[in-house]
């Protein structure tokens, strides 16, 4: 081996790739659009042609660039391209990039005030405008006895939601001696499956889990959620928890937080909201209509990574009482052990969710805020919904598709009217023609398409070029 | 509200940004020895300067840049400071940074298999290379029936080792139907508190938790674990978790695995290791003693983002059966339903830990091991644990300190003669100097300081440096 002094790369050679990769990714953004968005790799394609053993010497990094764009990109489906209708979004912006990068750069630690002054008081600042932002109850405010925290997702979220829920209603007495299986959570069938995982995860038991039904707008039916609580409460189990939905992932259904919020208030329930992707909708006023009611809620998130420019991952989660949560999910050893937190005057974050250790997420959302500015957030949110209602319309006006459900805001559930086997072989034929990437559900039975318009670049001309490779597909 | 068109920055404008923010950075590298390390402001004094009001209108990024110098650098500790020695480290370096910038560039989501092929692969390889590369069982590869998966943190590591281990511990009857506070898990008390966590969030209960006592090289006492898990089933209790530390984070305690995995293997437990900052030295094979007796491990973790030189967050965790975990966490809603899941041929790595969403992690692993090589790797490894045993040398020859434990690998915990008083008061200083951080921990009941050797920069004369300093404060 020879004894060389340092195998780092320099500040020097930092500042000559870094540039190539700025420039390598405004040149993605340019072209993207041209992509397939769909990946046609098979499984094992990208794998065969990785070498099957590590380097044993470094290599320039003009070479790992190279394999990025020959090996990777094709096996990489399109998040970014305008032509990317699938799921939700999962969209990003030039300031949220660049905010990742600094703090990728500076590579802070924000699990304790004391590790990182600035990252936790920009993310209780930021979380405080969004609070603002979107109308959200003040009781969320990190100036009351509530807060916000940046989770990776909003798996996490629910999952944080349902333990200090568990806690909350048992006295803490399952942090200290385990469950006893009698906890009860409840949501809708339509509830995302991330709210079961944390069913599971929290010890709580599918089998405590209640799926309650949905009206035809695929919103949960509060008296059936009554009456499921109560039936379980005649039978010795402790309701706890219900998670509602503001715009549910198949259909954006929204389910009715004011009614909800009486029965958890009466029944003594946490009561959850999801907003991940709709949630987003708020910035515009003429939106919250969704969220009426949501002042009856313990904690709520939504995904900036999924609608508001922010790159994956960045969930905003905020409670009512963070005593709860953080005693749920505190513990201090010695070696973490500072002046700053034992004065009580410093948020630590590290107390407010699953991991230790934290990134500096709140730069790319600050960057955002300040880059586009409430004003530039409204103009975008409301072309998206805009177009989704355009594309609605035009699916209403044909004689061969059919809305599966009406769209509230940005997502369109609709299918041919050729039944399931022909929407199937329509969406196969169409996400392999490399122009658009659709997904689908099952509504009512049905196999419905999805269109969900939320990539930051989707503009009118891609709608109307997804609405024209739809129908020339059908025919 | 005027009538743009867009506020998006375009690819021109992300060009012109995104190079300041690569010469920032480099800035930064280049200056960051010269900064105080441990930030000075008081609690409140950077939200101070922060409005208190989002941006009505978008502002140029510029500001934002000038913002992130004025207002957030003075409150930011800097880890990156080749002066830093505190907790364990969070290092990174360039080519890790540039893999985050062109991950979150890519913005592509890796959930499953189908929405990102190339992320999957990519991470199945880099974790098969590190099997190889650290010298690890061969049951952590892929191609066997186990495999590895990049977490955010150990703690969501343990969180995931835990959840399986109760499954398979109770036939999945606690996912199924909630736990019943019966089952105890095993830890040394010198284990993370992490793992307490955990046991917390799945219900085991805090109770339920026993942590085993350990010998003067705070190593878990086998002897110890196994009384305690007798004495739990003769109590009803269900003992079906332990966690082995390699490298605890008060010292770099070493729990003997070899006699632990037996113990683990003869009684039925779910035997996990973690090695989050300790385990990067398994790059050297004359520092892998330490992992004897992995092989009889049903999981295990490390962190290349605290050691390895990869910007947080990148936890790399393997099981050695991948199958227990994934009918664990896995729930399929029809909206993920995809040909390829559905064929069994591919990874869904959602699968494998709590969030569903996951960013492209694997890019950043990728571009560091190609950069350094399995030699540059080892070159830098080696000289941190070198420099690490001369600061202990002196240590050991000077009369007014000692060593409080000897230091394994790269950690070394040290305190002045002068009793806890003393070293509060010198730690302190040192702190409030700004020419270094450390931390401390409590060891045989007494106060230690600890210094760790770990930051990607750090060389001989910072630690020269630190100990020149050290003496000065002293006196």
């Amino acid at each position: 081996m020879p004894d060389r002094k340092s195998y780092h790369m320099t500040p020097g050679e930092f500042r000559r790739h870094g540039r190539a990769v700025v420039d390598w990714i405004a040149d993605y953004q340019e072209r993207v659009e041209a992509l397939p968005v769909l990946s046609r790799v098979k499984p094992g394609e990208v794998r065969a042609q990785l070498p099957p053993h590590p380097p044993e010497h470094g290599e320039p990094f003009e070479r790992m660039m190279e394999d990025v764009e020959r090996v990777l990109l094709p096996g990489l489906t399109h998040w970014q391209s305008p032509n990317f209708f699938a799921y939700f979004p999962a969209n990003a912006s030039g300031p949220a990039i660049l905010g990742e990068l600094l703090s990728a750069g500076l590579g802070a630690q924000g699990m304790l005030w004391a590790t990182g002054p600035a990252c936790t008081e920009l993310e209780t600042r930021v979380m405080d405008w969004l609070v603002e932002l979107m109308g959200l109850p003040a009781k969320f405010r990190s100036d009351g006895p509530g807060g916000g925290v940046i989770q990776d997702s909003a798996s996490s979220a629910a999952l944080c939601a349902l333990l200090a829920a568990r806690e909350r209603a048992t006295g803490f007495a399952v942090n200290a001696r385990g469950g006893d299986g009698r906890l009860t959570a409840y949501a809708s069938t339509q509830t995302h499956s991330s709210v079961l995982k944390g069913v599971r995860v929290a010890g709580i038991g599918d089998r405590n889990f209640r799926a309650v039904e949905t009206d035809d707008a695929c919103a949960l039916r509060p008296n059936l959620l009554r009456e499921a609580v109560r039936r379980d409460r005649a039978e010795g189990k402790v309701p706890f928890f219900v998670c509602a939905t503001v715009g549910t992932t198949s259909s954006n259904g929204m389910d009715p937080l004011g009614p909800i919020a009486a029965i958890c208030r009466e029944e003594g329930l946490w009561l959850h909201v999801d907003g991940a992707m709709a949630g987003t909708a708020a910035v515009c006023p003429e939106f919250r209509r969704f969220l009426d009611g949501l002042d009856g809620a313990d904690s709520y998130c939504f995904n900036p990574h999924k609608w508001m420019f922010t790159n994956f991952d960045c969930d905003c989660f905020w409670v009512a009482d963070r005593a709860v949560l953080i005693r749920t999910l505190s513990i201090l050893p010695e070696y973490l052990k500072n002046k700053a937190t034992e004065s009580g005057a410093v948020i630590d974050y590290r107390d407010w969710h699953i991991p230790l250790g934290r990134r500096f997420r709140a730069l790319k959302l600050w960057f955002v805020l300040r880059h586009y500015g409430v004003q530039g957030l409204r103009h975008h949110v409301r072309e998206h919904v805009r177009l989704a209602q355009d594309f609605a319309g035009w699916v209403r006006a044909s004689e061969d598709f059919e809305l599966a459900a009406d769209p509230p805001l940005n997502l369109v559930c609709f299918r041919h009217r050729g039944g399931d086997d022909c929407n199937r072989a329509l969406l196969e034929r169409l996400n392999d023609s490399g122009r658009l990437f659709l997904t689908h559900t099952v509504l009512g039975g049905k196999f419905t398409l999805r269109l969900c318009v939320g990539q930051t670049h989707t503009e009118e001309r891609h709608v109307e070029a997804a609405w024209t490779a739809i129908r020339a597909a059908a025919r």
